[in-house]
């Protein structure tokens, strides 16, 4: 196990179930309210078969809930569960951004200074 | 095409990079500051041909950029590259979270509407 890292199994599922259009789509459909799955699987050229399992994959990861009335099968998103994903890219973008930002400043003080030099330099001639 | 998706295209790339744990090891040793191939590699139990083949993964979702100069590479993390993950997650979050917040406080509405009925009916008794 790599010394620096911590134990995010959850975060595989998580990232894996939104690295396809088909599953993100459904998403932004279930942010607007819950949808049954014939409706989920409306603007899809897909088999309900195929659509089933993508709302697995979403399930799995605790993106998406189901409960079955009858026949008909609803799914409702679960945002809080994709907290854990923007705290983790938020963790690793803020500290590599401050130092783009300490590195940014440090080179336009430098180009300050340089600039100053050059000009001192011309007007002693 | 379903018909409320959006061409987005790098983010499959983005959150298949990221939907493995060393990766997300490695995008967290360089948040903290370039490093180079052999640095990266070395607290993996793993063949470097296989961390170069994880690098390439990153490195086609624009998350690591990465220069040679004489025999060692340095890899570098590209923050920036990750604001589409961000951005997207945060769009299907935020109305979720506030249609949740709505049907909070309208059944903490309609409990206490419950409870002065009860407690009035209780009075008149």
């Amino acid at each position: 196990m790599p010394k620096y890292s911590s134990p995010e199994v959850p975060l595989d599922r998580i990232f894996h179930a939104l690295a396809d259009l088909s599953r993100r789509t459904m998403v932004e459909r279930l942010a607007r309210g819950p949808a049954s799955v014939t409706e989920l699987a409306r603007p899809f050229d897909m088999a309900l078969p195929s659509v089933v399992q993508h709302l697995g994959v979403l399930e799995s990861a605790g993106i998406v809930t189901s409960t079955k009335v009858g026949r008909i099968r609803t799914c409702q998103l679960v945002p809080a569960a994709l907290a854990p994903a923007t705290d983790w890219i938020g963790r690793q973008r803020l500290p590599a951004e401050q130092r783009l930002d300490r590195l940014g400043a440090y080179l336009q003080a430098d180009v300050k200074h340089v600039t100053k030099q050059a000009t001192s330099k011309e007007q002693r001639k």
